[in-house]
């Protein structure tokens, strides 16, 4: 029953450039029938989630998921479909990459490198985007630490991140 | 875009009598398009989540989702569609409680107490079931402390918390 | 190496009556060289820490650590040695009570009922003021679910508090 | 009355190399009177308390804190005198930063990392630790994202961290 989730970190700050990419990843995951599940926020988050929204309907199985900071359902951007406020601050970092089964990183600061962080120590699939403005860009193709044998996977663009995706979710068996 | 939800908190104990209210008021919330939130495990959460997965397929509006104390999206009952393993143990009581527009209570032990609490002093609408055997049944028409003006909401059968809850839905303008 | 902590919770209004026996409580443990843990706020956690400062200096062994909701060591109130700020709110009341070997509520409204569930649920000894005003009076003597065998102990002052206390500490061994 | 603390962060697996410097380092901050906060395992954290502990006794104002992130007070390492379990996972990470007045890095995977991340996001000043395996080498001198003006700190040895935090809690009014 379990719905396949993809969750998109990155920098809250608005970045045309981040915005591009995680708008069209949100867009691409929900033509695919994939759920997103984002911090709640601006920048990334924000722009990932209108992607998914300009596709998906109530129709569709693709629902956009807003793991929030504070206490209040209406704190996130206007873009999601089921509010999880948390109140645990940005604590929250460990539940968006739980919730997800595999993650991507799309630039991103301090927050983002937490949720990475937690993304391998948690043992998720993390895919980070080369070529830009910010931390996803450090990360590819290195082991953050060697508790695990694998390293992060790297993307240079969105057709590749989906690519990279499909392929995991396909080797699954849920 | 947000969906409306309703918390379904409750014993994780099995005890029919308990599991029957929780089942049918997850069906009927289901099929009045509204999704469930629960802490995700057995007893009334996999009950209300059972009821709702009974009437909902990928047409409805109406999802389960399941706020987990562990780390596994695996951990949880069968009939969730969203897992958010929070990895926070019981403190997830409080994001259970913060990421429903209205909490219903079926019984209950010292969890669900915590959630009512939490419910209370998060400013929730607050439905109890009376004439069951837990918590539920002793917090209905009462005021947990004097921070609020208004009273917990208590329901003797599911028709009646159904309808609270359409009618406070329908007050609201979400 | 582990020093003995009493968490003492109750009302976080200003009340006289519950402020005088948190006062007297936080000071007689503090005599007997046992450490307190609050919620770090006002009211009875105020109170509480200041009749624990009143006795404690660096020579003794006792210290009140406060463990807060906010993100900042500076929040709680002036009696702290050790801010804990958590950032996770009143979920923080889940770790109020982990960190202490015997918790102690002084009267209490929705919040102190979470921390007394929490107790309960995570088999913590608890013992509740009966007298006052607030939860505390309403659950001494009672189980709260039938997972435990045992019973909220009751206390209808401080010495009786205090010499609970003591005869649980001299039953265990740490 | 706040006692100052200082958080020590690092590999929780057992590296000699780490383990001098962090035990070292514990023991020359007990000594000037600072309290240590740690996430209360092992490798680097338990070497700091071990340190720490070697200095201090009762009538020293430095204990040393746990941040754990089970729900048992005895999870920790043999060292501690306040054990704070949190039940909140690797979440537990961002209240081991919180509760520091300075966080000082001794290499580290990826737990380590995500704490740099939240101390540098809840603008904590970070010494991070230059010449030894892991996170904390990476990181000296830079900045993690452009929402702070300065950069973490860098320590080549134990006596430069020290007068490092001296300095910082000099400059402090607290």
């Amino acid at each position: 029953m379990r719905i396949r989730t993809v969750g998109i970190i990155g920098d809250s700050m608005e970045k045309p450039e981040l915005n591009k990419i995680a708008e069209e990843l949100g867009k691409r995951l929900a033509e695919e029938g994939i759920s997103i599940v984002t911090g709640g926020r601006e920048g990334v988050m924000g722009a990932a989630s209108k992607g998914a929204q300009s596709v998906h309907d109530r129709q569709s199985s693709s629902r956009v998921i807003g793991i929030l900071p504070g206490t209040s359902q209406e704190e996130g951007n206007k873009y999601i479909d089921y509010a999880i406020p948390t109140g645990i601050g940005w604590a929250r970092n460990q539940i968006v990459v739980l919730s997800s089964d595999i993650v991507v990183a799309v630039g991103g600061g301090a927050g983002t490198l937490s949720e990475m962080a937690y993304a391998w120590a948690y043992n998720k699939p993390l895919i980070a985007f080369n070529g830009v403005d910010g931390w996803s860009s450090k990360m590819g193709d290195k082991a953050i630490d060697d508790k695990r044998k694998d390293k992060i996977l790297s993307a240079k663009n969105v057709e590749e991140a989906v690519n990279i995706i499909k392929d995991i979710f396909s080797k699954s068996h849920q």
